[in-house]
């Protein structure tokens, strides 16, 4: 019997990356100082409260239980979509602290405090890793899977530390830095791994259940629960509220747009769970790079509309076209869902920079667009900015354009360079017969007990079927 | 083949609805101003946390999972449930927006000012609909729910503006305003379209399978555990924590008794699903007027096993009784969980209103009922209130059975208004063969592979089994 | 036909309990002062924020939701996995709350004060009685199960006042006082209630299914989430943000850890969901009772890997070598989850508290540990500790380690004895033939009309297959 999946060698070094982890933080972390105790006084005035933890936890909740749970749709994938995830998820939050601590110690020197704000890094930096796991699932092995994760992770940071840092584009919601990101990492991953010409068919168990739909459901509506959480997590005051209602409105707008195209771009006027586990989620991407500016509700509900029109019309004509024509692979369809309307939202932000004025958002404008301060020739004393201060809003437009193309670059080139080193003989690759199949990675109780019952069953011999619950005849 | 289910102009028909939400957001809604910059002050010193929103996320969880995973027990109806819930709080959370603040506008004038306050509103508002469609639940197509949803939410808010508003009722929970309304809309409704008496038995779909009551009590419990969000989030402080330790005990009370009552009126001491997942929720509902009263802890205690014999004898004898005599359908039992246990809450509000002192409540006996403020002749000058200020105690109870009363009117006639406007020849009914199914409304892998290997199989072609896993032999 | 499962006698006896708790609350509780209207000053100036609520609802998935499902990996047993999880968690929070309260009174007299801080408590608690029921999963009967409860709570909270107020051993995330405290008492209730040795072999429906060891995903995933909440909600500030940001590296660390052991020491390399589930959380019991001290985020990461190797092996070595040489059955591992875990929490306490100093702490130093607060011989006007005030952080090392083994010890006695009483003929008991089977309790749809419709297929006779779907062909 061969044994395509999981390889000794290949968790024997995880453990050492796991042991590294634990000598990395050692050596290069310690304690942000808000978490030391305060001690130069005897009485202790501070709040009780860590302000931003529920609002983390919502974001820890999409993380594991909405991806982890979205991927489960597939049929005989969702110990893999649910464990992997967790696993893949728990080693790049890790690895996310270490690699994002490295590029803000360029500014700031010192040790990487770890600290609350770490922790809200760490879990959105993991989800580009997760977008990408939905384009290629079920096609790699999990060794395949967290190796392409701890690369990706390194890409991903540099990329952040470049837009938001140096160019100082505007992105609350993560659609650049983290959803055009993880999507055109995995598709160009993909691609490099695509199937020769002779497998270039849909796999039967690339296909969903009646149940594993609904298990499915499960981490959509997670995802479509918290995402006003994701969106508005790193602004505070107004500018959060504003996340919070332009993401609840977008989503919503999105979602009611989603099923009326389902069904009117299916043959029978049918609703396809494909879009309604994905396409509802478009209005949160469409409007992550945008949600803190002054949109106005309409706004929100526009973005929501459009979003939802593109992304089921991916899933419908562009994700298949894809696949004829290029052997890409999609398996979520996250071209869909984080790919394009994260395009539109950089498109969206450009326009609403470009439009920004000071008679609008007061002096709120160069907290939204820092690179917008006026210091005339005084730039020297602050810190390094490409492209300088003194922007006007036509020049912060400009760069938030550069921002996603900038992104789209460096994900297309770390996501090869990730599907070179996958494709490389130190990996176990799976065959054709292996996609998206769990038995290939789990044990599974072969329900012994029912064989023998039934071995008589001719019938019935290569069905094994699957029954949840037969009862002994009382 | 007939096509029952959606129809392309019912598809159409709300692309343009949410078209002309976004019109109408457009003229008619702006921001809160405390969604805008401050901008008088360069130095800003504002609440870095949007202090309700946690409290918001609850309640988000109880519409979206709650509701839509309560309704999967249905063995052949998860999808619609989880997809169809998902599609009508979407449309109708925006409605209630408008029509929520439109009411408003008649107090205060100017635009619709919308903020985290307007989506808590439209949440809450929304399960009005979600009520109602419990009881309809696999009745009626997804276009034929929409339509009900923009109609019940007209009758709602101007219900909830008549009794909160104008009435000075207290129902901090919503047992009035929500449950009795969502409950007696939809039953209204149902009655309406009941089956002709030669269609009168239950459908052969209407009935859960093993995995679908598993499905059902991930929104079960859902609920259970936010119920005390529901029931607090409209109140601070004191009467917040109140409110969260009554909704506490009173489910916990309840849920004890629901699962006595379930097995001692079964015949054979067995349990009952059908009482677990909804019968332990009415100690929610039938708290919900009363919870930030001075109750005191037992109080609580006593009205939850109240609530859990009454839920459990209606779901026992009352919903079949009225099935059988009046062909009036529940399919969710929403009389049982919502309807009647929101009726005794109204009840318990008269009375706990009507022994309100300013000895027990201090000063917060008019924070709870304005209407008891004593004006003296004095009321010109304060906004109108049917039946005045001056109120006794007495007089405060009365109004609070005068609410539920009123409610019920309300809710009947809109629901029976619903029901002919649904039963018009311009909408597509389901057959009685099309009940509870979701193959009529959704797309569904028919497996094609494994029809395919085993169409040699005779004695199986009938079956379609759905195999979750089965192995290929290796 | 017998009947096994619940007797009238058991639901009229929790009747009259719940009942009685009516009373007891309506004597001996009434809400905390806070609850209370503010009645001396007409303007309120209050928080409007329940603080610590957010993150009791944490908990509150927790209790409900993740161990309800954690427990529906049995193919045969997810009704009552879900179902009397609720029942006897509702159960066992009223009565905690009393219980708490009763040893509370020997300190501050009068009434039991109820508030949030009484719900936490109680939630946490009820968190014994969950991980006893795991050791027992499908062994005994519901009424045997809230039986348990019952005297499971009383010792549960003698041994917490006798650790915690008597003590003082530091505890913050209960690994001693909760996870030791259940696991044990599990145990021994089970070893006294451990099979004939003709029955002892597992039993044909203790085993998973492909549907409900996803299901079960449900519930480790929201533990997993929700865990820091756990273990951080008794302290506030920079001793609340160590306990958090703790608890989540000593997850991902675990989890990585434990799906390396998982395969490794598996035949094929393949991993094992009963690993995954369960010991990728036992890197948030091993962290407990130490994480809120100053560990250093590699520390946290450490005691991670360490209790996922520990957990793994647990489950591959000692579990089965405990049922086949003691008869000691163990549904669910909680010796590997909860058990020996928290030992090594304990031992962890006990080294980081013999080695605290006031440099490294401040005076958060007497925080932690309010025994080593030096008060000369002025003990006597100070509450009684057992072993006085005045210790040094050896001392205090070694009373961590008093803790564990009092708690081990009061556990298994109180184990023990509810074994005893279980095992009386005032119960029924559960045959070989009737464990882990939901159809020995639960009324379940045995879908009529598919039996009729298939009743001349005597090949499938026997079967009664549970198809979650099958059409009607058009």
């Amino acid at each position: 019997m061969h044994m395509p999946g999981t390889s000794k060698g290949g968790l024997v070094f995880f453990v050492l990356v796991q042991i590294i982890l634990l000598v990395l933080f050692a050596f290069f972390t310690d304690y942000d100082s808000k978490l030391l105790p305060n001690k130069g006084n005897a009485t202790r005035d501070e709040p009780a409260l860590v302000q931003k933890y529920p609002h983390f936890e919502d974001i820890h909740v999409m993380i594991f239980i909405g991806f982890g749970f979205l991927m489960t749709f597939l049929k005989k994938y969702g110990y893999s979509a649910t464990g992997f995830n967790l696993w893949v998820a728990a080693l790049v939050i890790q690895w996310a602290i270490l690699m994002r601590g490295f590029f803000a110690m360029i500014h700031h020197g010192g040790h990487i405090g770890v600290s609350l704000d770490s922790m809200i890094g760490a879990d959105i930096g993991s989800a580009t890793v997760l977008i990408s796991m939905g384009a290629l699932l079920g096609r790699i092995t999990p060794i395949q899977l967290l190796t392409m994760g701890l690369i990706e992770i390194v890409f991903f940071a540099g990329n952040e530390y470049l837009n938001v840092d140096l160019f100082r584009i505007t992105d609350v919601g993560g659609s650049i830095t983290i959803h055009a990101f993880g999507a055109y990492f995995g598709l160009a991953c993909s691609l490099v791994l695509r199937p020769s010409s002779a497998n270039a068919v849909t796999g039967e168990n690339e296909g969903a259940s009646y149940t594993s739909d609904i298990f499915a459901m499960v981490g959509s509506v997670f995802l479509w629960i918290y995402w006003p959480s994701f969106n508005s997590i790193l602004v505070d005051g107004d500018q959060q509220e504003r996340a919070i209602l332009h993401t609840y409105l977008s989503l919503a707008a999105c979602t009611v747009t989603t099923f009326c195209m389902s069904a009117l771009l299916s043959k029978e006027k049918k609703f396809d769970m494909v879009h309604v586990q994905n396409s509802t989620l478009a209005g949160g991407v469409a409007v992550g790079s945008v949600c803190n500016l002054i949109l106005h509700p309409w706004g929100a509900i526009m973005i929501g509309i459009i979003s939802g029109v593109l992304s089921v019309v991916g899933y419908v004509y562009i994700t298949p076209f894809l696949f004829s024509k290029l052997r890409l692979a999609d398996t979520c369809g996250v071209n869909n869902l984080h790919g394009m309307p994260a395009v539109l939202s950089a498109i969206f932000s450009a326009i609403y920079a470009a439009s920004a004025t000071k008679e609008t958002y007061g002096n709120q404008l160069i907290d939204i667009f820092p690179a917008m301060k006026q210091v005339g020739n005084n730039t020297e004393e602050l810190e390094y900015v490409i492209g300088g201060y003194n922007r006007t809003s036509t020049q912060q437009g400009t760069y938030q354009l550069i921002g996603i193309v900038v992104t789209i670059c460096i994900a297309v080139a770390g996501g090869v360079i990730s599907g070179l080193i996958l494709r490389s003989p130190l990996w176990n690759r799976l065959d054709h017969i292996d996609l998206h199949r769990d038995d290939v990675h789990w044990i599974i109780e072969e329900e012994e007990h029912e064989k023998k019952a039934h071995h008589n069953n001719t019938e019935l011999h290569e069905r094994k079927a699957h029954d949840n619950l037969n009862f002994i005849d009382s």
